[in-house]
């Protein structure tokens, strides 16, 4: 994606080769900070508050952050502890145990002195895949907006995303924004309407942020206005990311998807979800009944940050004093409310038999 | 309701038995402040300024405003200009012209000299009768809670409500608020779930401040959330306001109540429209077809006011700078997703017949 005009990644490898370089992603929208990752606690504390946010940037964090890590103690109990440190920055997020376990099996049967540059390699090789796997996901969703642009004849496709699963959420391209930038790059059409997505509003400050830099037409609105945009032909799909997929196709993302889910299904929009398979956890069903949500502090409720008419930052309470919130990160949308699952691999329908098929490696034949 | 312990209504008349007060909502929930109207100017700039709001309120509010036109000139030209003015504030409220309607047929016909008292008691048995409608809605709609809480086995019932149909909209008692009010005060245990309500926040600023105030246990949530929480059994019924009712029990109300009885619908909860019956429309049949929905502006999206911590008042910018925004104030929910219609004649199902038969003087057998 492109920022101030020129292609950036969300992580990269400073010129020194060792260090690492990401986005103060808190900051955003009001500034664009980069910032320098030089130890395991530079790594983990990045990640715990939320410095980088989104699975896949999060997973390729973890990963170079094992690797800042070794260059400390490159011994079997820096390793774990290394590990151990960086599994508990986001207890729920799938990805991070995912590439802590890719890096655990690249380095941990090397000798001491070899294992350093092995985890180089197999770091940048997660950032690599990510971006391999959302360049994927990308040529697959362009097929579903190419068919919907047809369809209309070739007028302007209507497209509504939910909180940010965009490039600022990955390495490149982003996945539920990989599908847009596609279609966008190639020419199509195509205006995007921005979820708010309260509490953090991610879709306020990431997701028109990213969108606007690259030149995308987009539009915010409160995450009120789904339902009404869709029962007037407003919405041709919705594309949304996740946190996690489960075995039977059930959706856990960001709070508020589900309400979403239900307007496109009341109004025979499709709704669609963006993913690389490691959101896939083929170890859990019945997303509503086992996905344990996150509750979060109810000041994300209550408080909200911005920037003043003359350029300060702020923080106002818009809560009457005394009053209290509760906060649920995450809600689960089931699989039936879901047109289909867009993988690396081609879209899935969100079932137990398409998802197994299509992952026969990963599902186990369980 | 009770403001500080001590009962209070939204609107009344001064001790001079001629000037109005009222209360700036604008300035909720960080400051209780009343004002006085003393003209047909101040109280147009009140209703269209939205320092007053809620329908029954804007409605009595109008009805105040023109007694204090007439004081100035009591002639058919001024009581017509008068009228006029009102009207124009808030296109969209139909209590409003349903008042104006009451005060032009209680003075037209009366002499000069007999209009300004006329005027003021008819403007009074407005705001009582609104209260009295309120009350009626509360008994109505406290049937309903009783019954909840006796299948719950004495539990404490958990209701949800979007925006504000509280006291604060009305004259008292309030409309969504009238049943709960009424349960809370009767010893019913209960927890309220307000909606914040994006963009405006209204549930935030002002609903869980009313609830608070009257000592009604309630807790502040992202809209983003009531679906998560129907999911897992948290909410018993939903009961939201309206700004205006079909023949065909189509409920046009803020933007988001569509999201939230496609969530109780989907999940087997009860969602009710409490309304005062003036809110019906019955030239309306089709309400997503045919009620043209008010845009606003879109800084309601793009900024957030508040109170920093150390208690100044400020506005501050949560969207990137340049990106646009829209802002529909309203959705409509389809009949199909309401499973009552609580009003001061009891509850009614959301059909033309029922509705026919409930109001026969109003729906004229057509």
């Amino acid at each position: 994606m492109k920022v101030d005009g020129r292609h950036t990644r969300t992580i990269w490898l400073e010129s020194d080769g060792v260090t690492v370089g990401t986005i103060d992603q808190r900051l955003l929208p009001h500034r664009y900070v980069t910032v320098r990752l030089e130890t395991l606690a530079d790594a983990a504390e990045a990640i715990r508050s939320m410095l980088v946010r989104g699975a896949p940037l999060i997973g390729a964090t973890a990963a170079y952050g094992v690797c800042l890590a070794l260059r400390e103690d490159a011994s079997d109990a820096g390793l774990e502890a290394a590990c151990e440190t960086l599994a508990k920055t986001r207890p729920t997020a799938i990805n991070l145990r995912w590439a802590l376990g890719e890096m655990l099996a690249a380095v941990r049967n090397l000798p001491r002195e070899a294992r350093l540059a092995a985890a180089y390699a197999r770091a940048n090789a997660i950032a690599d895949e990510d971006v391999a796997i959302n360049q994927a996901i990308g040529r697959h969703g362009l097929a579903l907006i190419e068919e919907i642009a047809r369809r209309k004849g070739g007028g302007r496709v209507e497209i509504l995303t939910h909180c940010n699963a965009g490039w600022l959420a990955t390495v490149d391209v982003g996945t539920a924004t990989a599908p847009i930038y596609t279609a966008h790059d190639k020419g199509l059409d195509l205006h995007v309407f921005v979820d708010e997505t309260r509490p953090r509003n991610q879709g306020a400050s990431l997701t028109a942020w990213e969108l606007t830099h690259h030149g995308v037409p987009c539009t915010l609105v409160a995450d009120n206005a789904g339902g009404h945009l869709m029962q007037h032909g407003q919405v041709d799909l919705v594309i949304v990311g996740t946190d996690r997929v489960t075995a039977q196709g059930d959706v856990c993302n960001k709070i508020g998807t589900y309400l979403k889910a239900l307007a496109a299904h009341d109004n025979g929009v499709p709704f669609y979800v963006a993913l690389p398979s490691p959101t896939i956890d083929f170890a859990v069903s019945d997303g509503v009944r086992e996905i344990p949500i996150e509750e979060r502090g109810e000041e994300e409720v209550t408080l909200m940050a911005g920037k003043t008419a003359d350029g300060r930052f702020e923080t106002v309470r818009i809560a009457p004093d005394g009053v209290r919130a509760s906060n649920y990160g995450f809600d689960v949308t089931p699989a039936r409310l879901v047109t289909g699952l867009i993988t690396e691999r081609g879209v899935i329908a969100p079932t137990r038999a398409a998802l197994a098929a299509a992952f026969p490696e990963r599902s186990g034949g369980a």
